[in-house]
């Protein structure tokens, strides 16, 4: 038996946090059979099996008994004890005892005690209970024994635990502020998307909003497209399982895809990617060195198993719309082609306001030659090498990290940071050299030999799915004006105002703008809130002084105003703000 | 026994072309099993057990040996029989007493002769051989016996056959400009489209050209749509069975499904229609009065199970992805909203040149109500009643059929004809009562009562693949101009004219044109040859004089020609035709 004295670090003092709440807990509920219970970022949680359900009401009480604790200054004790030992100490847990069973025999076991309170673990501990600073209970949640659905379902109390009242304080705010950009809860509130039992989890249905935003998105890409000299083209859904065998999707990815489907003795499946398709295209007609590059672009669908579990709103799916493209070239194209999509990537990253973004490039592990990657030594310096310099001669910040390429070549992916501080994968771009061969593709060169095009593959605005969810993150929901689905809303003060609004509404939606004229009997003050909470960019508001004069009263969502502005002005204004794809309008 | 004197008509002659082809192929080969041989449109047909394939060698034989039987001028003789000496009579040939069998007792049953053939026959034929005027063997098929793909493959050899020589040579002419419009043809001399047999039959990948053009049909759709008041949504291609359920169509429409996808014990299908996904966008939030009417537009591709033998190019195809719409609308709303549907039909027949076109409203039979139609006769007549009026209002042609239409509604189909001559449903225009009690849609009307809203299915446009079929027949592969996926193809006349010609593409690339420089070493001719067989509806020619005035000399795939026009003049001419929609470019 020893008194703990070791590192009193911030983890250590979530941790023991934990232990604490337990003994709290435990007190209030005599009976309860404890999970586990440990330190993460920014706080500590613990699992329970109790005799009834928390609520809500549960958290200022076990706040209070774990502050008696506290003040209490109670000493972590450890003991080092004999797996028997230990079994007899936690007889009444049956959690604990399942633990106990799988420590290898001759392991070292220790236990903790403070109170009344012991618990098996390794430590380490603050020494006493005084030692915790500040926390704050914040939340209850189910989760399953082990994270296995077959088990039982227990409760986790979550705590947050900092050293200074400040940064709980600032953490707090943080998450709040990250609370209120939730995509879900945007996506609800400005009617994005929704999901419907009868049709299943992780395939967004998307309101007439989000299909506004799909189009813009997809005229930015085809636009940006077009004038980089893509080329577009349209694939199935379905295809034989043929397709993904010689690809070499199956069997290997098959626990990715959805199960297939069987037609006339043959197996369909659901594509989850676009690229075999873009192959078959690249291989309907002989080609000449004269047809390259050759940039085939697709917002393609595709479909992806991903367990129920792991579903999370627009951010993880089952089905996503995909910016794809495969641009097929030569070896003396290469560079500059990959050095095309680079800069498209920073074209579009300067349209969409994300300047907090890095990229990683993974590069070959030498070990890992004919194994995990493609047995071509000399493909992948150059290649690695090329990307490497084009990234440099651009400046643009990026990671290299080793062992990390796919299969088929070194790959770029673009790292960005959602509002809830989610480091995640928005797009990628890679280099192939494998499925060229596979599917037997080839050019004849200026020589006449027959020779293999070098495959990019890219999707620098990923899927709609994930940069919708991303996008209403990082804006909060305050679109830019061309992305906006709603631009204006138009507030007429009095029922006889409402005639010219409606004018106005036509001569803007004749210039493509997206508005409605709110002509409800409610208060004029809860239809500006009501467009204030939906992010409209700008509100007009007419009443007989506009009327008269023909101007607006222009109320912008950044609480900007202007008054009496002739409507051609305002008119000419916001036109601009679209065209230029400004974030707010300037009146 | 009595000589045969009957109707000499037209079929008659060509049913007994028929018979003397058997002859001669009896003649030809001795143990020939005759399976069927009747007349059809334009000719006759006989398939036959062989001991050999027939190659198209084998037709100016077996046309020999017809001509010989004619000149002999055989007569035709009818002969009762009773069964079993029919059965004698045709002992050697299973296929004919395969069809002796299922002839009931007591029938009357006759055999033909003429010659050394015997046929087991109803008649009526022409007297004798002699009669038989022009005909030519047109080409040899197979056949499963009885149209049964479990029974024995036969041969069948088609044949025309007419009263003038004129007659003939007319319906060969047509033939061959058929044959010349036929999109499969012209999709793959144009690259419009292919299909892959590691996708699937019945699945067709769009190469660019038909990439261009579905976004053109898209634009022109998205722009009318949106012209017209409606919003976009994007629904999923996969769904849980429990939606399909809802709407009715599983089980019964089970087999025109693909088969479901097992997943987490749950069945999922890809869709064969988008309206339920609609439906439940416009159950995912509370709806009023004010919301009516709700057009939800979608470009969705649906995926439905035909069987492989009734594949037919894009007309007949697994993979569709349509023009379509519901629109909710109040009962007060109908009219207007349908009328709005058909004018909108007639917008687009405009743009598209389709002046041959008529439209069928199907209307329930009383017989049926609650049967085959929802049972509620006062509203089956007043839509009905609502639909005549509005058509006849706009002087739509329109033939009207009772008791043909759908479960829900009435329908208008609106039938066009390929150039082949084949009529075929473009686009279907459908009322529907059911559908939203089934998916319990309902709105607040003004008085605050909850109503089921009216739903009208649309589909204008037809689907991509029906339509760019028909397109491509219509037009004879030269499409207008907005939508010919290559508009203009610029023809340096050598080498150095090159960089003139590139910098003219890069002027009209500017505005949106999709064109090529042809800078290849093939001779200028060669290269004129190919833009005219692409159909392109424009080719500059660029040598000394051009580049030295700024001009170019013009070639319009109508044989058109204007030399040296100053470029800023063809740029602007060019712009007005593909901005109008016009054919042809006017120079």
């Amino acid at each position: 038996m020893d008194m703990h004295k070791e590192s009193n670090g911030l983890e250590t003092m979530r941790h023991s946090a934990a232990h604490i709440m337990a003994e709290a807990v435990q007190t209030l509920f005599p009976d309860a059979r404890f999970g586990i219970g440990p330190a993460i970022e920014n706080g500590f949680y613990y699992d329970f099996e109790l005799p009834r359900a928390l609520t809500p009401e549960d958290l200022p009480l076990i706040t209070q008994k774990m502050r008696e604790i506290i003040k209490q200054n109670l000493t972590f004790i450890k003991q080092d004890v004999s797996k028997d030992e230990a079994r007899k100490i936690m007889s009444e847990q049956p959690y604990k005892l399942e633990l106990l069973d799988e420590i290898p025999e001759g392991d070292n076991i220790s236990i903790y005690r403070q109170g009344g309170f012991v618990d098996l673990c390794r430590g380490p501990h603050v020494a006493a209970t005084g030692e915790i600073k500040v926390f704050t209970l914040t939340s209850i949640a189910g989760a399953y024994w082990r994270g296995d659905e077959h088990r039982p379902m227990l409760q986790r109390i979550y705590g947050a635990a900092f050293d200074t009242q400040k940064d709980l304080d600032d953490y707090i705010t943080q998450q709040e502020e990250a609370a209120k950009r939730d995509h879900r809860k945007l996506g609800r509130e400005m009617e994005i998307f929704t999901f419907d039992d009868d049709v299943g989890p992780g395939l967004p249905l998307w309101l007439p909003n989000g299909g506004a935003m799909i189009e813009e998105i997809e005229k930015l890409a085809k636009d940006m497209e077009l004038r980089h000299g893509y080329v577009r083209v349209k694939t199935p859904h379905v295809t034989k399982e043929t397709l993904f065998k010689r690809s070499g999707h199956l069997p290997y990815y098959a626990d990715s895809m959805y199960p297939p489907m069987e037609l006339e003795g043959v197996s369909y499946y659901i594509k989850p990617m676009n690229c075999p398709m873009h192959h078959k295209i690249f291989a309907s007609k002989p080609r000449s060195y004269r047809d390259l590059p050759l940039r085939l672009a697709e917002y393609g669908t595709c479909y992806r198993y991903e367990k129920s579990g792991e579903l999370f709103g627009l951010m993880r799916v089952r089905s996503m719309q995909m910016n794809d493209a495969h641009i097929y070239c030569t070896e003396g194209q290469f560079e500059q082609e990959f050095m095309a999509v680079i800069r498209m990537y920073l074209e579009y990253f300067n349209v969409l306001d994300i300047d907090e973004y890095f990229m990683r490039f993974s590069t070959h592990g030498e070990a890992g030659l004919g194994k995990k990657y493609v047995n071509n030594p000399e493909m992948w310096l150059k290649t690695e090498n090329m990307v490497r310099k084009v990234m440099q001669a651009n400046d643009i910040p990026f990671v290299e990290i080793a062992d990390e390429a796919a299969f088929y070549g070194p790959k770029i992916d673009v790292q960005v940071k959602s509002a809830i501080g989610r480091e995640f994968t928005l797009a990628t771009n890679q280099v192939d050299f494998a499925q060229a061969e596979r599917f037997d593709l080839e050019y004849t060169s200026d020589s006449g030999s027959k020779e293999r095009p070098l495959i990019i593959h890219r999707a620098p605005l990923s899927t709609h799915e994930r940069l919708i969810g991303f996008l209403l993150e990082h804006y909060g929901g305050a679109l830019p004006v061309w992305l906006a689905p709603v631009q204006s809303v138009i507030i007429p003060v009095t029922d006889r105002h409402v005639a010219y609004a409606e004018s106005l509404d036509a001569e803007l939606k004749n210039i493509g703008v997206r508005l409605k004229v709110d002509s409800r009997a409610d208060r004029m003050n809860a239809k500006i809130r009501e467009a204030q909470v939906s992010h409209v960019p700008c509100m007009l508001i007419v009443g007989d002084k506009e009327v008269e004069s023909g101007t607006v009263s222009v109320r912008l969502r950044n609480g900007e105003q202007k008054n009496n502005l002739p409507f051609a002005d305002f008119k000419q204004v916001l036109h601009t703000a679209i065209v230029d794809k400004a974030k707010e309008i300037g009146v």
